[in-house]
């Protein structure tokens, strides 16, 4: 797929399909904190400020969904759970970078 | 800035800067029609799809305060206006981009 020969409406509509999975306020929060070593639930609330109990367990499941988390199931005794960033997750990382950068020089962009 | 450096508090807040300006359903796409030469309202309203006149103009307005779109307003009769992308607004190129890719690939994905 070459950018550059795609149709307005195309570009448009893979755009909204990227929003569409990624544009709550939480998907990326979630992602970034997981693939920082948090991977139990608790661990991952503390990690993302002001998330709470219900929107964080909704969110793993719609990552889960997305192929973009995994959920392993410990029969351990109480079980335990781990959430990891999926093999496919890491397609993400050069869209989370360029966001990343983006939102740092908006920042100073916006206060000049 | 170097992102490798940034902790995963100092990452979150940027993403989440990006995703205040541009997560909604209409950014993105208004700033690819104007981009793409859709300079004039009517035009804009025909090329970005099911986008009605009143959130146009309210999204037109939020990337004029953002610095990404410029408005000039020709004082013919009856008077005419252009909406521009702003030279700032190039800077969203290399994110747009991957959006594009990104969204692209993961119809596919989850497709399979």
């Amino acid at each position: 797929m070459e950018i550059e020969e795609l149709s307005t409406e195309q570009k448009i509509k893979h755009v909204q399909d990227t929003l569409f999975v990624m544009s709550g306020k939480w998907e990326l929060p979630v992602l970034i904190a997981i693939n920082a070593g948090n991977i139990r639930f608790k661990d991952l609330q503390r990690s993302v400020p002001n998330i709470t109990t219900k929107v964080l367990s909704k969110e793993l499941k719609d990552l889960e969904i997305n192929k973009l988390v995994v959920r392993t199931i410990y029969n351990t005794s109480p079980v335990s759970i781990e959430y990891r960033v999926s093999p496919y997750c890491k397609s993400l990382k050069p869209l989370v970078d360029e966001m990343i950068k983006w939102g740092y020089n908006h920042r100073i962009e916006i206060s000049k």
